[in-house]
């Protein structure tokens, strides 16, 4: 099989494990749970949310590529050792999703080695997902066409729309400079988001985001979706996002060498 | 006629002001506008589709009720001393809807004298809708079934999920007393939001939701759906919500008396 014919298989992989995910985590969103002095020993549903939709991927993983790697949140590693790593995010965004905000997302990605292949992001309950084709980044909506998405131009910072999940995340003092360089600098912030704001930035919509504390699998799905869009994402540092971290995002790569001078 | 038929009257007219708001408002949301040095003297789409939408509803409004005033955002006021007024925010939620997230919502209120006595609040991108019948709220979501929404129980702020839209809009000494005091006493906050919180709130996903410097019609129209689905809703001072300001929503009546005793 060709290089292009196996990514090609890989997206529509990704497409089935992100449909089998969106049907276990569904019935879990807006459960309402009472809450009361017992809630930490009652019924989490991000946590039942969660393990339904990995176990949905794992075993349609084992079944499609049984060599390949699974890197699950809830399971942990399987076949760690494997060149094709699947990473799985099943609700990026706990927050957002408890408390009945549309903001969450299932991210899935591919690592060939140390290169991320293919990413994918799918709100089920907008019906909205955003992925990486080989060489381009496409949306389908609940109307169900897809298109191709482009980041937008934003050479500076000072026309720039930002975004972070929270500020109260900067902990460090490292992390507390990086934030307020970029905050004071940009035309606006607005907080909340996760993986969503990732994808609005690939689709034109925010100029960069900049967070601290990203695991691999909250980051890894998004790379592809970045990239092809036209945009740059790293570490604080200027290295590869793969290990998580310190993260910056941003539309124009000109944007990314004013935010990298600030936070590095 | 009754007074029930009244409001019946009066809630299918706020659903029908909801379907051409939307229709006015959607070919702006996630339009792609270039951002640069010129942008401020450029195209404005939250600017462009609030007026639409509320060009749309005043239009429909002067046929179906000619005697009724009209307070919304863009235009100012229509019969000022009219008993019956219809408080209008076309687009709560402006940053939420430039950066392309689905949180903002058109607010529709009608109050009678100082009372309000129906709210809408439509989330066109999603199918989403939260309004206030005679004596319970209702929502429908884009599987078109209605539900009818009740708050709740949370008797204490250690249990309760607190939302804001920004805490840095907390700017004097009182509001950030105020905002603090609540924040360090609850399970968890999480930012971003606007009116979508409020509605959450009524549908029992969210247990307070504390705010400064609303607007009149920020707040109007959300007060019936927060009202008649079991919660609270007012000044920090425990007065009526209906001149905005500093606003203290709760699901649950008794988290209201503790929160009025940290804010006022």
């Amino acid at each position: 099989m060709t290089t292009r014919a196996k990514i090609a298989e890989y997206i529509n992989a990704a497409h089935e494990f992100a449909d089998l995910a969106g049907a276990a985590i569904l019935p879990h969103f807006r459960r309402r749970i009472r809450i009361d002095n017992k809630a930490d020993s009652g019924f989490d549903p991000v946590t039942a949310a969660d393990r339904a939709a990995e176990r949905a991927i794992s075993k349609a993983l084992a079944t499609r590529f049984p060599d390949h790697g699974l890197e699950g949140e809830e399971y942990g590693h399987r076949n760690p050792d494997a060149r094709m790593r699947w990473v799985v995010d099943p609700i990026d965004g706990t927050r957002a999703f408890i408390l009945g905000m549309p903001l969450w997302g299932t991210l899935i990605g591919l690592m060939d080695g140390d290169t991320p292949m293919v990413g994918l992001m799918d709100q089920p309950y907008t019906r909205e997902r955003f992925w990486s084709g080989e060489k381009a980044t496409f949306f389908r909506g609940a109307d169900g066409k897809e298109r191709r998405l482009k980041t937008r131009s934003c050479p500076s910072l000072a026309d720039a729309m930002f975004t972070t999940t929270d500020p109260h995340l900067f902990k460090s003092a490292k992390d507390q400079r990086g934030f307020k360089a970029i905050k004071e600098r940009v035309r606006f912030v607005r907080y909340g988001g996760d993986c969503y704001s990732y994808c609005l930035l690939a689709a034109g919509m925010i100029d960069i985001v900049v967070e601290t504390g990203l695991k691999p699998f909250d980051i890894i799905p998004l790379i592809p979706i970045i990239e092809r869009a036209g945009g740059r994402v790293t570490t604080w540092e200027g290295e590869p996002a793969i290990r998580g971290g310190r993260i910056v995002a941003t539309g124009d790569p000109r944007l990314h060498e004013e935010a990298l001078a600030l936070l590095a």
